[in-house]
């Protein structure tokens, strides 16, 4: 398959159905809808809503009025997240994607408003989807339990918090916590709204763990090449060769595991290939 | 009816609750779940969770599995929400309830990853109502509006971020956003659970935004009383006796709106005037 046209497709589908949600944006002050605007359309290579949409298809979902509005949502929560995590009292980092960051470019009460603003906004579009009551409902509750403070925020807070030396099982419940869980919930809820059977939908949050982990040691690899990492990496924990070879473990068993599941599965088993091999 | 009796029962079913769920919270840094448990036991009324359930009854709504979750999730909404407006970057407060606020007690770290942890999970309880379907998505959905950029955050952005005097008219919108809707919607909520009417929705939600503009200048006038205020308040745009006045014309209108649907919806007129008398 073409995938770097498959991925510009579902990229540009995505980017229009965002920048629709943006324009129909009610009456606020201009800065919060400014605001919102630099952090969703900064270069976001779209990674996690392409999943959503590719599981939904492999899964034989067929309307985007089902999907679309969970796979922005994902992708609006994802922002939500890297803003915070780039706040001063996070990572205090002053760049993202090579531009400054949110707080850097507006402000700190800005950017916390703005987040929340896109976190809000997240759940009213799910709650839009066209998707039968009780798949948007299944879906809205695990995408809830992953971010929340037995998910996502607790991979953010051992991110930061380190007052030790992290030992190496650590670091692979951080990644899962921080990265891999919430990647597999991007795919879950694509195969939850298809209607995908309990046990393929299993397969392909697990298949989705492989990924995400994949997708964060890749990460950590590629921020020791750029010399930037100030937090517990695999490269770090590992060295660099070991990392490496973890990662291609990671992907292994994500490839595998979407094989296993048929030939509509193949845009997921490319993707695992392309994240492996990703230089940015 | 005995109303301080009322008014502890609801509290009471709220606290219980909300107790429950801190419970079951799965795995996660113990530093996280003692600031969320700080934040919401710490001495809050609980008045727009007992909102949600008043209407609810009034609106012959009988099943608690159905409503109780959108209270909780509603009174977690609430302190995510005062959370962030405590904020060094917000309002930069060291008090709340008299005691220090959670970026006090905790750090600014902690408190933010607190907030979205209960943020998130407030949409989890609303997604586990066992409520009908659609209308569990209707109430997701009008919620999750109110609280967004166009709602709740446009008001906070607009309450810290004056740079110019305030004029009348934009007092009226800073509370209405900031305080009143988000009370008009823990009422909505109790409506639309229970299946009401449109009709009886629509004029729920405007009494309620009625009873949210009383609440804020009562609270305006309260802390002037404490002397505590040093944002755009009623009393500092039209004075104490003024003020009161305007407070007196929103309890007026909330009653009628509540009483013209009937005995049934004795409770909300009661909790009205319970609230236009409140002295803290």
């Amino acid at each position: 398959m073409d995938l770097k046209n498959y991925l510009a497709k579902k990229r540009e589908l995505v980017n229009k159905a965002l920048a629709k949600e943006f324009a129909q944006f009610g009456k606020m002050p201009k800065v919060l809808y400014d605001a919102m605007h630099y952090a969703v359309f900064s270069g976001g290579k779209r990674i996690r809503p392409i999943l959503t949409l590719a599981t939904f298809e492999s899964c034989n979902g067929e309307n985007l009025s089902w999907i679309l509005p969970f796979a922005c949502g994902i992708e609006l929560i994802h922002t939500f997240s890297l803003i915070n995590d780039d706040l001063p009292c996070m990572d205090n980092d002053d760049y993202r994607r090579g531009k400054p960051t949110l707080h850097k470019t507006f402000n700190e009460t800005v950017a916390i408003l703005a987040a929340n603003g896109l976190f809000a906004k997240a759940f009213e579009l799910f709650s839009r989807s066209k998707a039968p009551p009780l798949r948007r409902i299944r879906a809205i509750r695990d995408i809830a339990k992953i971010i929340g403070a037995e998910g996502i925020i607790a991979g953010q807070y051992k991110d930061i918090s380190q007052e030790r030396t992290i030992v190496r099982k650590e670091i692979y419940q951080i990644h899962q916590k921080k990265t891999a869980e919430f990647i597999a919930i991007a795919i879950k809820t694509g195969a939850v709204i298809a209607g995908a059977s309990d046990d393929k939908i299993k397969k392909l949050y697990q298949a989705g763990i492989d990924l995400g982990m994949l997708f964060q040691i890749t990460d950590d690899i590629l921020d020791t090449l750029q010399d930037k990492a100030n937090q517990p990496t695999f490269v770090k924990i590992f060295g660099f060769d070991q990392a490496k070879a973890i990662a291609e473990k990671f992907a292994k068993k994500a490839s595998q595991k979407f094989l296993t599941l048929g030939k509509r599965f193949i845009p997921l088993w490319a993707i695992t290939d392309w994240i492996a091999k990703r230089s940015n």
